[in-house]
């Protein structure tokens, strides 16, 4: 569906079209015959959505785009020692066909120039010259996510023409750059300049490149992550002939173009634009192609200095078990304690990739925090990438603060982390849990075992024991015991279903019990775990309406329960004792609410 | 506090100090005298935090690295156009003190080289020369964060031996670079190169630069923001000498060094990074300041191609208000009416700094659901900053879903979006709102408006129409009735405090009451709005406790209150009764609970 964005690149597109500057290449026939005013730009998302405008579908050489792509391959096939020995780096103050080397290197300055990309392109693995072109032409398609070919009568005519091309490689080989047959690099050379490609394949052979090299509609990868930095860098200095400097300071994005009236730009992360229009400047760049970056650029602010402060810090919310607790229900004891200690143990929620800064905030954080603290959960759920110095700063980190004397503790179900490497090994005293509550619980258990050792809540009471019955009195409750079946339960089974009707009052004498409801996305959650002394069910009935969730016993489970008709005849004939019952579920509703509240708020809307 | 950041940082020291390779600049004495193997490495993060190693409070002079700190100032003093008719942007492959300009423009390569630099100098704005100076001193010490001064010893030896630069000053003036005195401008530029900074100074002025210009820790601004990214494109091309290509390549990072032995490098929107350490290589930069860079961005993954993903997607999360209600408590009607249709009102929660992409993403997902949606909140609270070209996108976004019959309104407390510029204006029937729940509330009155508007919640009732009666019988009603005691309560009143002993149960028959509870954070939520028909206080007078938060009259407001004491001889001498309004009250807690964990749950731990 069109959305504002249309809008505002075919504002930049309907100004561009009124430029009619500049003329077709005419080197050789082909370029010359193609349609002057044809235009297109489009731009593709890293996350593959495709924004297209005018001819964006018409095929045309890529010519010179090929050769950051074949400067790629070269890095993949051969290492970057071995490129680097062959083809420098540098920004080049000659025009691109220059027949000559940097004097002092005696290499081509960079791979953008002819010289540097007949080198490339000398530099792909293959077992003969079909075999390379092939592997070439496959590289190509995966950027652009579909099968690219050669327009073969683009390829004869550069093959008849291209003595300046010939030259270049000969002098190649006359260095030592070629080791053998410089006529083969040089034809594969014109071969990969001559494959077809359309404005949309551009876009996203750009948007390949600012999804670190994976395509992101086929999410097929064309080049790994550490070669794509490097590729954009050469693209950054010596993408746009002539005039690095001015592109950098106005346009500031990693580009190349193509005399085929091709532009390909970069936003490294986010986007890739391509514009095509066959009118050159004096360059050789697509008059078009350059004014549509600049103007892009301008109007969508996407010069690549142009950064967020939101990669800045990877902490997105943190905080403490006692404004945050476990969906375990505790004991008063348990509770007075947690009440008391709970600020020893803290959890941070981090977001983002986690680069080298964003994990630095984050560290530096909890290193501050951490004389107050006695456990530290790291919540990396909502974290996309780690990269190898985050990891390492979280091992360091677990290391650091287990000196310190707090335990570390991750949430990490997808297995971001890489524990096999890292300290963070189960193995090791690591714990790593799948969600946040049983991280939150392990929190509690952590800082009970050291404050609270004595008064930890019993794994069984009898009923007289139970705080339901604690308004009673002693004839009361006889009568109360009464009316009461004892059910036992056991571990992994489900006790009521949701949707069912009110089933009686569940008094819980041992074993753990917990609830589950299902989201609005559709997926359960628990939301709360119930221990000896709690009860449920009493809502349910109350009320008359139905389970809201499932209830499954965690363990073995042994309860008292009151029938729904025993309760109205209760109800019926001992309105006194039916008063206390209530005012003691009340209370348990009351602090359960509380709980509840108290468990979502951290990271809801009381924020 | 130390963390484990020190560590990594201190590795690359430890490995760095062992380089003892390099000599000192030795062209005046001054130069020569310091202490050969002095070294430090300093990283300061746009938060204002610096990391310092070794020798991090030793001054030496800034030479060079004034470069781009002169630039800027002369782009702020002159504007864009009028600096780059005198100095171009183009890297240079020459040596830095080359007497030649550029022979196609006849103007300095770049303002890195000295020409370039002198020529900067003599646009500096000012009375006099001291004028000149004393505003580029004072320039330079809002970036460092401190007053800076003159090492007034190098400053004459420079400007003793200075002939080269002198050479170029009058080179400048024959071309009509220079427009006056070109001495003058030759002196202030030695005098800028002999101020005096520490390691620590130099980080603090890199991340001056990566925080958009301002400095982290007193949070003066420097330099504007689109000057900054000029600066640092120039930097990024030219601040290396003779290897620009090499160093954006390896290290990727804008960086600048001066024969002092000081080298800046800046991580945009990131980090600082400064080095001292005075034995230079063949090129005058210092031998270890080049090394550090190369490791830190090497081993911190610094390079500035790599970004993360995290800038690409602005919304944090979504959700419908039939999903997330208001706390505005609602009659049966109008509840039902919410269940049905409440997918139609759509929040929208913005985060990170808008820029193109992020907010493109954004929109994208707005316009493909906006045919099934009739209002829409845009939630811009967690949201840093708003580029020109996102606020452009919502006010047309605004424009485009209103033609799609579907409101937008945002939640924008600190007016981020400059509404006085945008569709998005109150007088022009946008809505602004300060919280979220108000524009849920909003959404929500949208919604009933089309769809419920017979069947809204009455403004007042009577006591035989509050449902806590409903199950009542005649008798029983009347005995109840007796009991209560009628209250009115002025708009913005407190009816109870926060803390305040059981008061009673509160039936309300007009007006509306809100709940407030106090956050861990200390700031005081709303948590639910209640309406006629609705009753609170059963439950501190339930369970003996006190009142968890305020309740305030948001209008006007009619009670029907029935006091401890007469609750307590209700429940002794009429228990039936009591057993009936228990029941109730339990359901309305019950549906209270649901609300507020359906409230909380979207954004909370339920995700």
């Amino acid at each position: 569906m069109r959305n504002v964005v249309d809008g505002l690149i075919g504002e930049v597109f309907a100004l561009c079209q009124e430029n009619r500057a500049g003329e077709l290449a005419d080197y050789i026939p082909e370029l010359a015959a193609v349609a002057p005013d044809s235009f297109s730009l489009c731009i593709a998302t890293s996350d593959g959505y495709v924004y297209e405008s005018g001819d964006a579908h018409t095929e045309f050489t890529i010519q010179s785009i090929s050769k950051p792509l074949t400067y790629g391959l070269a890095l993949a096939d051969r290492g970057l020692s071995a490129v680097a020995e062959k083809i420098d780096v540098e920004p080049s103050g000659e025009p691109f066909n220059e027949i000559s080397l940097d004097p002092v290197t005696e290499r081509p300055r960079n791979p953008m120039i002819n010289a540097g990309a007949i080198a490339a392109a000398s530099l792909i693995d293959g077992d003969d010259p079909e075999a390379r072109f092939e592997r070439l032409r496959r590289c190509y398609s995966r950027y652009a996510g579909r099968e690219l070919s050669l327009n073969d009568a683009v390829y004869r005519s550069e093959a008849r023409t291209g003595h300046r091309n010939r030259a270049i490689g000969h002098m190649l080989r006359s260095f030592g750059i070629i080791a053998d047959d410089p006529e083969a690099a040089v034809d594969l050379y014109f071969r990969q300049c001559s494959i077809d490609v359309t404005c949309r394949d551009l876009a996203l052979m750009g948007a390949t490149l600012a999804n670190n090299g994976v395509n992101p509609v086929t999410h097929e990868r064309a080049l790994a992550p550490d070669l794509v930095e490097r590729v954009l860098s050469v693209m950054t200095t010596c993408g746009m002939y002539d005039a690095a400097g001015d592109w950098v300071t106005q346009v500031g994005l990693p580009a190349k173009s193509g005399v085929g009236g091709g532009v390909l730009a970069v936003l490294p992360g986010q986007i890739g634009i391509a514009v095509y229009s066959p009118r050159l400047d004096a360059h050789g760049n697509s008059v078009r192609g350059v004014q549509a970056c600049r103007e892009l650029s301008k109007e969508l602010e996407l010069h690549f200095l142009h950064v967020t402060r939101a990669a800045r810090s990877a902490v997105r919310s943190s905080y403490s078990v006692a404004e945050a607790p476990s969906r375990q229900r505790r004991g008063p004891a348990e509770r007075d304690s947690l009440e008391k200690f709970g600020r020893r143990a803290r959890i941070y929620e981090l977001h983002g990739d986690l680069l080298f800064a964003g994990t630095e905030t984050a560290v530096r954080e909890i290193t501050a925090q951490s004389d107050e603290l006695e456990a530290v959960v790291v919540d990396i759920r909502r974290v996309d990438d780690v990269s190898g110095v985050a990891s390492r700063m979280l091992s360091d980190l677990y290391d650091d603060l287990g000196v310190r004397g707090c335990q570390l503790a991750l949430v990490d179900p997808e297995g971001l982390l890489g524990h096999t490497t890292s300290g963070l090994v189960p193995a090791a005293g690591g714990r790593v849990f799948v969600d946040l509550d049983s991280a939150l619980e392990w929190c509690e258990d952590t800082l009970l075992d050291r404050h609270c050792a004595g008064a930890r809540l019993p794994e069984s009471i009898t009923l007289a024991e139970h705080p339901l019955v604690s308004a009673l009195s002693a004839e009361q409750f006889d009568r109360f015991a009464g009316e009461l079946e004892t059910r036992t339960v056991a571990q992994g089974q489900l006790i009521v279903h949701r949707g069912d009707p009110a089933a009686g009052i569940f008094l819980i004498l041992a074993g753990r019990v917990s609830n589950t409801l299902q989201g609005a996305d559709g997926v359960p959650h628990r939301i709360t775990t119930l221990a000896p002394g709690m009860t449920f069910g009493e809502m349910p009935m109350l009320i008359g309406e139905r389970f809201l969730g499932d209830v499954h016993a965690d363990t073995d489970v042994r309860l008292a329960v009151l029938p729904p008709d025993r309760f109205a005849r209760l109800s019926a004939e001992a309105p006194g004792l039916t008063v206390a019952l209530l005012e003691q579920l009340a209370a348990g509703a009351y602090a359960q609410m509380e709980a509840a509240i108290r468990s979502l708020a951290p990271r809801g809307r009381l924020g």
